[in-house]
Protein backbone atom coordinates (compact mmCIF):
# COMPACT_ATOMS: atom_id res chain seq x y z
CA UNK A 1 0.00 0.00 0.00
CA UNK A 2 2.91 2.72 0.63
CA UNK A 3 3.26 4.31 -2.40
CA UNK A 4 -0.20 4.26 -3.60
CA UNK A 5 -1.66 7.64 -3.37
CA UNK A 6 -5.58 6.36 -3.83
CA UNK A 7 -5.12 4.18 -0.87
CA UNK A 8 -3.74 6.76 1.08
CA UNK A 9 -6.31 9.29 0.77
CA UNK A 10 -8.87 8.52 2.94
CA UNK A 11 -10.96 11.71 3.48
CA UNK A 12 -11.70 14.95 2.40
CA UNK A 13 -13.06 18.34 3.78
CA UNK A 14 -14.88 21.30 2.31
CA UNK A 15 -13.12 24.19 3.73
CA UNK A 16 -13.48 28.04 2.91
CA UNK A 17 -11.56 31.21 4.26
CA UNK A 18 -13.85 34.66 4.23
CA UNK A 19 -12.20 38.41 4.21
CA UNK A 20 -15.12 40.37 5.10
CA UNK A 21 -15.19 43.78 5.19
CA UNK A 22 -14.39 44.46 8.95
CA UNK A 23 -15.28 48.42 10.14
CA UNK A 24 -13.14 49.10 13.52
CA UNK A 25 -15.24 49.49 16.25
CA UNK A 26 -18.74 48.73 14.74
CA UNK A 27 -19.26 45.44 16.64
CA UNK A 28 -22.88 44.74 15.09
CA UNK A 29 -22.15 45.39 11.69
CA UNK A 30 -18.87 43.13 11.74
CA UNK A 31 -20.90 40.19 13.74
CA UNK A 32 -23.58 40.66 10.47
CA UNK A 33 -20.89 40.76 8.53
CA UNK A 34 -19.64 37.52 9.79
CA UNK A 35 -22.91 35.80 9.83
CA UNK A 36 -22.81 36.44 6.17
CA UNK A 37 -19.77 35.17 4.82
CA UNK A 38 -20.29 31.83 7.08
CA UNK A 39 -24.05 31.78 5.19
CA UNK A 40 -21.84 32.29 1.85
CA UNK A 41 -19.61 29.51 2.56
CA UNK A 42 -21.77 26.82 3.98
CA UNK A 43 -24.19 27.66 1.30
CA UNK A 44 -21.00 26.24 -1.14
CA UNK A 45 -20.31 23.46 1.33
CA UNK A 46 -17.60 24.53 3.54
CA UNK A 47 -17.56 22.46 6.87
CA UNK A 48 -15.14 24.53 8.23
CA UNK A 49 -14.99 28.26 7.77
CA UNK A 50 -12.08 30.33 8.84
CA UNK A 51 -12.90 34.09 9.91
CA UNK A 52 -9.73 37.09 10.22
CA UNK A 53 -8.49 37.45 13.57
CA UNK A 54 -10.18 40.60 15.64
CA UNK A 55 -13.38 40.08 12.88
CA UNK A 56 -15.85 41.17 14.91
CA UNK A 57 -13.75 44.10 16.41
CA UNK A 58 -10.87 45.63 13.63
CA UNK A 59 -7.75 45.65 14.55
CA UNK A 60 -6.02 48.85 14.55
CA UNK A 61 -7.94 50.52 17.76
CA UNK A 62 -6.85 54.32 19.64
CA UNK A 63 -6.43 53.06 22.65
CA UNK A 64 -7.47 49.67 25.19
CA UNK A 65 -10.67 51.61 25.63
CA UNK A 66 -11.38 52.10 22.22
CA UNK A 67 -10.50 47.63 22.12
CA UNK A 68 -12.82 46.92 25.54
CA UNK A 69 -15.65 49.11 24.09
CA UNK A 70 -16.10 45.78 20.73
CA UNK A 71 -15.14 43.27 23.33
CA UNK A 72 -16.99 40.19 23.75
CA UNK A 73 -17.50 37.79 26.49
CA UNK A 74 -17.64 34.25 25.89
CA UNK A 75 -21.17 33.93 27.03
CA UNK A 76 -22.28 36.95 25.13
CA UNK A 77 -25.77 36.53 23.95
CA UNK A 78 -24.29 38.13 20.33
CA UNK A 79 -22.35 35.23 19.43
CA UNK A 80 -25.59 33.91 18.21
CA UNK A 81 -25.83 36.25 15.59
CA UNK A 82 -22.51 33.88 13.88
CA UNK A 83 -23.85 30.84 14.96
CA UNK A 84 -27.12 31.17 13.85
CA UNK A 85 -25.43 31.35 10.32
CA UNK A 86 -23.85 28.06 10.90
CA UNK A 87 -25.78 24.74 9.80
CA UNK A 88 -25.44 21.71 11.69
CA UNK A 89 -22.21 19.76 11.71
CA UNK A 90 -20.09 22.94 10.34
CA UNK A 91 -17.07 24.67 12.51
CA UNK A 92 -16.40 28.37 12.44
CA UNK A 93 -13.38 29.45 13.63
CA UNK A 94 -13.44 33.62 14.36
CA UNK A 95 -11.18 35.88 15.71
CA UNK A 96 -12.58 38.42 18.24
CA UNK A 97 -11.62 41.00 21.26
CA UNK A 98 -12.32 38.61 24.53
CA UNK A 99 -13.48 39.95 27.13
CA UNK A 100 -11.73 38.53 30.34
CA UNK A 101 -12.77 40.56 33.21
CA UNK A 102 -9.74 43.01 33.57
CA UNK A 103 -7.95 41.49 30.78
CA UNK A 104 -8.50 41.90 27.33
CA UNK A 105 -7.30 38.85 25.21
CA UNK A 106 -6.97 38.50 21.00
CA UNK A 107 -8.85 35.28 20.60
CA UNK A 108 -10.38 32.65 17.86
CA UNK A 109 -13.66 31.33 19.49
CA UNK A 110 -14.13 27.83 17.80
CA UNK A 111 -18.23 28.02 17.27
CA UNK A 112 -20.70 25.26 15.85
CA UNK A 113 -24.60 26.03 15.48
CA UNK A 114 -25.47 24.81 18.92
CA UNK A 115 -22.34 25.51 20.86
CA UNK A 116 -18.95 26.65 21.77
CA UNK A 117 -16.17 24.48 21.40
CA UNK A 118 -13.23 26.04 22.07
CA UNK A 119 -11.19 29.92 22.36
CA UNK A 120 -7.74 30.30 21.91
CA UNK A 121 -6.04 33.35 23.22
CA UNK A 122 -2.95 34.57 20.77
CA UNK A 123 0.27 33.85 22.51
CA UNK A 124 2.45 35.87 20.49
CA UNK A 125 1.80 39.74 20.63
CA UNK A 126 3.01 41.71 17.81
CA UNK A 127 3.33 45.31 17.92
CA UNK A 128 0.95 47.70 20.34
CA UNK A 129 -1.28 44.14 20.84
CA UNK A 130 0.99 44.29 24.10
CA UNK A 131 -0.95 47.99 25.29
CA UNK A 132 -3.90 46.41 24.85
CA UNK A 133 -3.94 42.13 25.06
CA UNK A 134 -3.03 39.83 27.51
CA UNK A 135 -0.95 37.38 26.12
CA UNK A 136 -2.62 33.61 26.32
CA UNK A 137 -0.48 30.91 27.77
CA UNK A 138 -0.92 27.89 25.48
CA UNK A 139 1.18 28.62 22.57
CA UNK A 140 -1.44 27.42 20.30
CA UNK A 141 -4.73 25.10 20.82
CA UNK A 142 -6.09 21.75 20.24
CA UNK A 143 -9.85 21.83 19.54
CA UNK A 144 -11.40 18.66 18.96
CA UNK A 145 -14.77 19.54 16.78
CA UNK A 146 -17.05 17.53 14.47
CA UNK A 147 -14.92 17.82 11.51
CA UNK A 148 -11.25 17.02 13.09
CA UNK A 149 -9.14 17.68 15.34
CA UNK A 150 -8.19 21.35 14.89
CA UNK A 151 -4.76 23.39 15.27
CA UNK A 152 -5.78 26.91 16.38
CA UNK A 153 -2.88 29.57 16.02
CA UNK A 154 -3.98 33.53 15.28
CA UNK A 155 -1.47 35.27 13.14
CA UNK A 156 2.47 36.02 14.60
CA UNK A 157 1.73 32.72 16.83
CA UNK A 158 2.67 31.19 13.29
CA UNK A 159 5.63 33.00 12.51
CA UNK A 160 7.52 30.61 15.20
CA UNK A 161 8.16 26.88 13.98
CA UNK A 162 7.36 26.00 17.20
CA UNK A 163 3.68 26.53 16.98
CA UNK A 164 2.77 24.41 13.92
CA UNK A 165 5.50 21.69 14.82
CA UNK A 166 3.72 21.11 18.23
CA UNK A 167 -0.04 21.43 16.90
CA UNK A 168 0.49 18.54 14.34
CA UNK A 169 2.66 16.62 16.92
CA UNK A 170 -0.46 16.55 19.02
CA UNK A 171 -2.37 15.34 16.21
CA UNK A 172 -3.79 18.34 14.61
CA UNK A 173 -5.53 17.65 11.26
CA UNK A 174 -5.64 21.19 9.98
CA UNK A 175 -4.33 24.13 11.31
CA UNK A 176 -7.10 27.22 11.18
CA UNK A 177 -5.05 30.46 11.02
CA UNK A 178 -6.82 33.64 11.63
CA UNK A 179 -4.85 36.11 10.92
CA UNK A 180 -4.30 40.12 10.26
CA UNK A 181 -1.17 40.84 8.03
CA UNK A 182 0.14 44.06 7.81
CA UNK A 183 1.53 44.31 4.22
CA UNK A 184 5.40 44.20 3.96
CA UNK A 185 7.46 44.42 0.71
CA UNK A 186 8.05 41.26 -1.19
CA UNK A 187 9.85 40.38 -4.18
CA UNK A 188 7.94 40.47 -7.65
CA UNK A 189 6.38 37.05 -7.92
CA UNK A 190 6.86 35.92 -3.93
CA UNK A 191 4.25 34.94 -1.79
CA UNK A 192 3.45 37.14 1.25
CA UNK A 193 7.26 35.83 3.36
CA UNK A 194 3.88 34.73 6.25
CA UNK A 195 2.77 32.64 3.78
CA UNK A 196 5.88 30.45 2.40
CA UNK A 197 6.23 30.58 6.59
CA UNK A 198 2.90 28.86 6.54
CA UNK A 199 3.52 26.58 3.37
CA UNK A 200 6.82 25.46 4.93
CA UNK A 201 5.15 24.12 8.12
CA UNK A 202 2.37 22.82 6.67
CA UNK A 203 4.76 20.56 4.40
CA UNK A 204 7.07 20.06 7.46
CA UNK A 205 4.37 18.55 9.34
CA UNK A 206 1.63 17.80 6.18
CA UNK A 207 -0.63 19.83 8.11
CA UNK A 208 -2.97 21.45 6.22
CA UNK A 209 -3.75 25.81 6.98
CA UNK A 210 -6.62 27.51 6.02
CA UNK A 211 -5.14 31.43 6.42
CA UNK A 212 -8.07 33.99 6.66
CA UNK A 213 -6.42 37.78 6.58
CA UNK A 214 -8.04 41.17 5.95
CA UNK A 215 -7.68 43.09 2.82
CA UNK A 216 -8.19 46.42 2.04
CA UNK A 217 -6.83 48.83 4.82
CA UNK A 218 -7.43 50.14 8.24
CA UNK A 219 -6.74 53.74 9.57
CA UNK A 220 -3.30 53.20 7.05
CA UNK A 221 -2.63 50.04 7.35
CA UNK A 222 -2.63 47.82 4.32
CA UNK A 223 -3.27 44.65 4.71
CA UNK A 224 -1.47 42.00 2.58
CA UNK A 225 -4.76 40.01 1.49
CA UNK A 226 -3.08 36.83 2.26
CA UNK A 227 -6.03 34.52 2.52
CA UNK A 228 -5.18 31.15 1.58
CA UNK A 229 -5.79 27.77 1.34
CA UNK A 230 -2.53 25.37 1.99
CA UNK A 231 -2.94 21.95 1.52
CA UNK A 232 -0.73 19.40 3.64
CA UNK A 233 1.56 19.15 0.74
CA UNK A 234 2.44 22.90 1.17
CA UNK A 235 1.11 24.33 -1.72
CA UNK A 236 -1.52 27.07 -2.28
CA UNK A 237 -4.86 25.08 -3.37
CA UNK A 238 -7.60 28.10 -3.46
CA UNK A 239 -6.77 32.07 -3.38
CA UNK A 240 -10.23 34.58 -2.81
CA UNK A 241 -12.68 35.23 -4.71
CA UNK A 242 -14.61 38.14 -4.00
CA UNK A 243 -13.64 37.53 0.13
CA UNK A 244 -14.01 33.56 -0.40
CA UNK A 245 -11.41 30.96 -0.61
CA UNK A 246 -12.75 27.51 -1.00
CA UNK A 247 -11.92 24.10 -1.77
CA UNK A 248 -12.27 20.45 -1.29
CA UNK A 249 -9.11 19.30 0.93
CA UNK A 250 -7.90 15.37 0.26
CA UNK A 251 -6.37 14.25 3.42
CA UNK A 252 -3.72 11.42 4.25
CA UNK A 253 -5.42 9.30 6.98
CA UNK A 254 -4.90 11.08 10.17
CA UNK A 255 -1.63 10.74 11.91
CA UNK A 256 -0.21 9.21 8.45
CA UNK A 257 3.64 11.40 7.89
CA UNK A 258 4.67 8.74 5.67
CA UNK A 259 7.34 9.33 2.60
CA UNK A 260 6.74 6.20 0.84
CA UNK A 261 9.38 4.50 0.77
CA UNK A 262 11.34 4.39 3.41
CA UNK A 263 10.89 7.68 5.14
CA UNK A 264 8.17 9.74 7.74
CA UNK A 265 8.24 13.08 8.58
CA UNK A 266 7.68 12.52 12.08
CA UNK A 267 9.70 9.10 12.92
CA UNK A 268 12.56 10.72 11.22
CA UNK A 269 12.66 13.68 13.91
CA UNK A 270 15.47 13.41 16.07
CA UNK A 271 13.88 14.94 19.41
CA UNK A 272 16.95 13.82 21.42
CA UNK A 273 18.82 16.18 19.36
CA UNK A 274 16.84 19.41 19.28
CA UNK B 1 18.65 53.64 16.15
CA UNK B 2 15.85 51.01 15.80
CA UNK B 3 14.13 51.26 12.64
CA UNK B 4 17.73 52.85 10.99
CA UNK B 5 18.60 49.83 8.67
CA UNK B 6 22.03 51.61 7.95
CA UNK B 7 22.79 51.57 11.39
CA UNK B 8 21.87 47.94 11.81
CA UNK B 9 23.64 46.72 9.03
CA UNK B 10 27.47 46.40 10.37
CA UNK B 11 28.92 43.06 8.34
CA UNK B 12 29.06 42.03 4.56
CA UNK B 13 30.25 38.41 3.58
CA UNK B 14 30.35 37.31 0.01
CA UNK B 15 29.20 34.06 0.00
CA UNK B 16 29.09 31.10 -2.57
CA UNK B 17 27.42 28.13 -3.58
CA UNK B 18 28.72 25.76 -6.17
CA UNK B 19 27.29 23.12 -8.18
CA UNK B 20 30.30 21.48 -10.34
CA UNK B 21 29.94 18.50 -11.92
CA UNK B 22 29.89 15.45 -10.06
CA UNK B 23 30.46 11.79 -11.38
CA UNK B 24 29.83 8.99 -8.94
CA UNK B 25 32.22 7.16 -7.84
CA UNK B 26 35.12 8.83 -9.54
CA UNK B 27 36.80 10.52 -6.34
CA UNK B 28 39.93 12.32 -7.76
CA UNK B 29 37.77 13.66 -10.65
CA UNK B 30 35.39 15.14 -8.08
CA UNK B 31 37.92 16.51 -5.88
CA UNK B 32 39.44 17.99 -8.82
CA UNK B 33 36.23 19.76 -10.17
CA UNK B 34 35.88 20.61 -6.24
CA UNK B 35 38.72 22.46 -6.39
CA UNK B 36 38.21 24.09 -9.66
CA UNK B 37 34.87 25.64 -8.30
CA UNK B 38 36.57 26.60 -5.18
CA UNK B 39 39.00 28.73 -7.49
CA UNK B 40 36.62 30.02 -9.54
CA UNK B 41 34.21 31.20 -6.59
CA UNK B 42 37.34 32.90 -4.57
CA UNK B 43 38.54 34.51 -7.62
CA UNK B 44 35.55 36.37 -7.75
CA UNK B 45 35.30 37.34 -4.18
CA UNK B 46 33.63 34.79 -2.15
CA UNK B 47 34.78 34.16 1.67
CA UNK B 48 32.42 31.32 2.05
CA UNK B 49 32.25 28.41 -0.06
CA UNK B 50 29.55 25.68 0.00
CA UNK B 51 29.49 22.61 -2.07
CA UNK B 52 27.12 19.60 -2.50
CA UNK B 53 26.25 16.88 0.01
CA UNK B 54 28.76 13.84 -1.09
CA UNK B 55 30.68 16.62 -3.75
CA UNK B 56 33.50 13.86 -3.54
CA UNK B 57 31.89 10.85 -4.20
CA UNK B 58 28.61 11.13 -5.93
CA UNK B 59 25.21 9.79 -4.41
CA UNK B 60 23.55 6.91 -6.16
CA UNK B 61 25.22 4.13 -4.82
CA UNK B 62 24.55 0.84 -6.23
CA UNK B 63 25.54 -0.41 -2.83
CA UNK B 64 27.46 0.03 0.15
CA UNK B 65 31.14 -1.65 -1.44
CA UNK B 66 31.34 1.11 -3.73
CA UNK B 67 30.34 4.10 -1.47
CA UNK B 68 33.25 2.95 0.73
CA UNK B 69 35.98 2.39 -1.91
CA UNK B 70 35.08 6.49 -2.89
CA UNK B 71 34.96 7.10 1.43
CA UNK B 72 37.99 9.53 2.67
CA UNK B 73 39.30 9.56 6.44
CA UNK B 74 39.16 13.13 7.45
CA UNK B 75 43.65 12.87 7.60
CA UNK B 76 43.21 11.77 3.78
CA UNK B 77 46.41 13.47 1.97
CA UNK B 78 43.80 14.01 -0.87
CA UNK B 79 42.02 16.82 1.31
CA UNK B 80 45.46 18.95 -0.15
CA UNK B 81 43.73 18.97 -3.68
CA UNK B 82 40.82 21.06 -1.93
CA UNK B 83 42.92 22.99 0.72
CA UNK B 84 45.84 24.42 -1.92
CA UNK B 85 42.31 25.93 -4.06
CA UNK B 86 41.70 27.78 -0.73
CA UNK B 87 42.96 31.59 -0.26
CA UNK B 88 43.61 32.43 3.35
CA UNK B 89 40.97 33.36 5.09
CA UNK B 90 38.58 31.15 3.01
CA UNK B 91 36.61 28.73 4.22
CA UNK B 92 35.14 25.90 2.20
CA UNK B 93 32.33 23.51 3.02
CA UNK B 94 32.35 20.21 1.08
CA UNK B 95 30.54 17.24 1.47
CA UNK B 96 31.82 13.72 1.32
CA UNK B 97 31.49 10.12 1.93
CA UNK B 98 33.30 9.83 5.25
CA UNK B 99 35.33 6.50 6.05
CA UNK B 100 34.49 6.32 9.67
CA UNK B 101 36.32 2.71 10.31
CA UNK B 102 33.51 0.20 10.23
CA UNK B 103 31.02 3.00 9.56
CA UNK B 104 30.70 5.13 7.01
CA UNK B 105 28.76 9.01 7.42
CA UNK B 106 27.29 11.32 4.53
CA UNK B 107 29.60 14.25 6.27
CA UNK B 108 30.25 17.68 5.23
CA UNK B 109 34.07 19.13 6.07
CA UNK B 110 34.74 22.47 7.16
CA UNK B 111 37.96 23.48 5.59
CA UNK B 112 40.66 26.40 5.34
CA UNK B 113 43.66 26.59 3.35
CA UNK B 114 45.95 25.41 6.40
CA UNK B 115 43.46 23.21 8.60
CA UNK B 116 40.43 21.42 9.05
CA UNK B 117 37.75 23.13 10.90
CA UNK B 118 35.48 20.87 11.30
CA UNK B 119 33.00 17.81 10.14
CA UNK B 120 29.08 17.37 10.40
CA UNK B 121 27.58 14.14 10.21
CA UNK B 122 24.05 14.28 8.56
CA UNK B 123 21.87 13.20 11.06
CA UNK B 124 18.61 12.85 9.34
CA UNK B 125 19.03 10.11 6.64
CA UNK B 126 16.78 10.60 3.50
CA UNK B 127 15.93 6.77 1.30
CA UNK B 128 17.82 4.19 1.06
CA UNK B 129 20.55 6.32 2.84
CA UNK B 130 20.43 4.01 5.94
CA UNK B 131 21.46 0.91 3.58
CA UNK B 132 24.99 2.96 3.43
CA UNK B 133 25.59 5.71 6.57
CA UNK B 134 24.85 5.55 9.98
CA UNK B 135 23.72 8.54 10.92
CA UNK B 136 25.29 11.52 12.64
CA UNK B 137 23.99 12.45 16.57
CA UNK B 138 24.36 16.29 16.59
CA UNK B 139 21.21 17.27 14.38
CA UNK B 140 23.42 20.07 12.90
CA UNK B 141 26.70 21.64 13.98
CA UNK B 142 28.37 25.01 15.07
CA UNK B 143 31.57 25.79 13.54
CA UNK B 144 33.71 29.05 14.53
CA UNK B 145 35.50 29.79 11.44
CA UNK B 146 37.81 32.94 10.55
CA UNK B 147 34.33 34.08 8.84
CA UNK B 148 31.87 33.78 11.63
CA UNK B 149 29.99 31.36 13.66
CA UNK B 150 28.68 28.62 10.79
CA UNK B 151 25.79 26.09 11.04
CA UNK B 152 26.21 23.21 9.16
CA UNK B 153 23.05 20.81 8.23
CA UNK B 154 22.72 18.42 5.06
CA UNK B 155 19.91 17.99 2.53
CA UNK B 156 16.93 16.46 4.61
CA UNK B 157 17.82 17.56 8.20
CA UNK B 158 17.05 21.11 6.92
CA UNK B 159 13.47 19.82 6.49
CA UNK B 160 13.12 19.35 10.14
CA UNK B 161 12.40 22.80 11.54
CA UNK B 162 14.19 21.65 14.75
CA UNK B 163 17.45 21.96 12.82
CA UNK B 164 18.04 25.43 11.72
CA UNK B 165 16.05 27.21 14.68
CA UNK B 166 18.64 25.51 16.56
CA UNK B 167 21.32 26.63 14.95
CA UNK B 168 20.24 30.44 14.84
CA UNK B 169 19.56 30.02 18.73
CA UNK B 170 23.28 28.77 19.21
CA UNK B 171 24.56 31.78 17.27
CA UNK B 172 25.04 30.65 13.70
CA UNK B 173 25.27 33.45 11.74
CA UNK B 174 25.08 31.68 8.73
CA UNK B 175 23.93 28.52 7.25
CA UNK B 176 26.17 26.35 4.64
CA UNK B 177 23.14 23.91 3.37
CA UNK B 178 25.33 20.95 0.87
CA UNK B 179 22.21 19.16 -0.69
CA UNK B 180 21.43 16.18 -2.97
CA UNK B 181 17.61 17.38 -3.96
CA UNK B 182 16.02 14.70 -5.80
CA UNK B 183 13.27 16.76 -8.04
CA UNK B 184 9.61 16.49 -7.11
CA UNK B 185 7.08 17.59 -8.91
CA UNK B 186 5.60 21.59 -7.60
CA UNK B 187 3.30 23.83 -9.23
CA UNK B 188 4.00 26.23 -11.72
CA UNK B 189 6.19 29.28 -10.98
CA UNK B 190 6.92 27.80 -7.39
CA UNK B 191 10.44 27.21 -5.59
CA UNK B 192 11.16 23.67 -5.27
CA UNK B 193 9.52 22.94 -1.78
CA UNK B 194 12.86 22.37 0.01
CA UNK B 195 13.29 25.86 -0.98
CA UNK B 196 10.07 27.19 0.74
CA UNK B 197 11.45 25.52 3.95
CA UNK B 198 14.69 26.96 3.65
CA UNK B 199 13.31 30.74 2.64
CA UNK B 200 10.56 30.13 5.78
CA UNK B 201 13.25 28.52 8.62
CA UNK B 202 15.69 31.76 7.44
CA UNK B 203 13.10 34.47 7.75
CA UNK B 204 11.80 32.75 11.00
CA UNK B 205 15.35 32.93 12.63
CA UNK B 206 17.20 35.61 10.56
CA UNK B 207 19.18 32.86 9.09
CA UNK B 208 20.74 33.58 5.83
CA UNK B 209 21.24 29.73 3.61
CA UNK B 210 24.04 29.50 1.46
CA UNK B 211 22.21 26.27 -0.27
CA UNK B 212 24.56 23.57 -2.72
CA UNK B 213 22.64 21.04 -5.10
CA UNK B 214 23.31 19.14 -7.90
CA UNK B 215 22.32 19.37 -11.09
CA UNK B 216 21.47 17.43 -14.32
CA UNK B 217 21.19 13.46 -13.53
CA UNK B 218 23.21 10.59 -12.13
CA UNK B 219 22.10 6.92 -12.31
CA UNK B 220 18.82 8.10 -13.40
CA UNK B 221 17.80 10.76 -10.52
CA UNK B 222 17.07 13.97 -11.87
CA UNK B 223 18.19 16.87 -9.64
CA UNK B 224 16.39 19.63 -8.49
CA UNK B 225 19.08 22.29 -9.50
CA UNK B 226 18.23 24.18 -6.44
CA UNK B 227 20.98 25.84 -5.83
CA UNK B 228 20.44 29.10 -3.71
CA UNK B 229 21.56 31.34 -1.57
CA UNK B 230 19.28 32.82 0.65
CA UNK B 231 19.36 36.22 2.25
CA UNK B 232 18.91 36.47 5.71
CA UNK B 233 14.97 37.92 5.34
CA UNK B 234 14.32 34.64 3.61
CA UNK B 235 14.68 35.70 0.19
CA UNK B 236 16.29 34.20 -3.20
CA UNK B 237 19.69 36.77 -3.03
CA UNK B 238 21.74 34.62 -5.82
CA UNK B 239 20.52 31.71 -8.28
CA UNK B 240 23.57 29.78 -10.39
CA UNK B 241 25.07 30.67 -13.58
CA UNK B 242 27.80 28.20 -15.05
CA UNK B 243 27.07 26.47 -11.51
CA UNK B 244 28.21 29.24 -9.23
CA UNK B 245 25.63 30.81 -7.17
CA UNK B 246 27.30 34.04 -5.97
CA UNK B 247 26.42 37.05 -3.81
CA UNK B 248 27.37 39.33 -0.90
CA UNK B 249 25.06 39.59 1.91
CA UNK B 250 24.56 42.66 4.35
CA UNK B 251 23.92 40.77 7.70
CA UNK B 252 22.78 42.40 10.77
CA UNK B 253 24.76 42.85 14.13
CA UNK B 254 25.33 39.10 14.80
CA UNK B 255 22.35 37.84 17.53
CA UNK B 256 20.09 40.80 16.26
CA UNK B 257 16.81 39.77 16.02
CA UNK B 258 14.97 42.80 16.83
CA UNK B 259 12.17 43.71 14.43
CA UNK B 260 11.64 47.22 15.28
CA UNK B 261 9.88 49.00 16.88
CA UNK B 262 8.07 46.30 19.19
CA UNK B 263 9.12 42.92 18.18
CA UNK B 264 12.05 40.49 18.45
CA UNK B 265 12.22 36.90 16.85
CA UNK B 266 13.88 35.31 19.60
CA UNK B 267 12.67 37.34 22.68
CA UNK B 268 9.31 37.01 21.69
CA UNK B 269 9.55 33.14 21.41
CA UNK B 270 7.86 31.31 24.63
CA UNK B 271 10.08 28.18 24.98
CA UNK B 272 8.07 27.64 28.28
CA UNK B 273 4.89 26.84 25.92
CA UNK B 274 6.56 24.54 23.02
Amino acid sequence: MPGSAGDRMIRSIRVAACSPEIRVGELRTNLRRAAEAITAAAADGARLIVLPELATSGYVFENREEARSVAMERGDDRWRIIQDALPENTVAVVGYCEDGGADLFNTAAVLTRSGRVGDYRKSHLWGLERTIFTGGDTGGAIVDTAVGRLGVAICYDNEFPEVPRKLALAGAELLALPVNWPAVARPAGEHPPETIQAMAAARSSRLATIIADRSGEERGVEWTAGTTIIDEDGWVAAEPRDGLAITTLTLRKTGDKSLPPHNDLFADRRPDLY
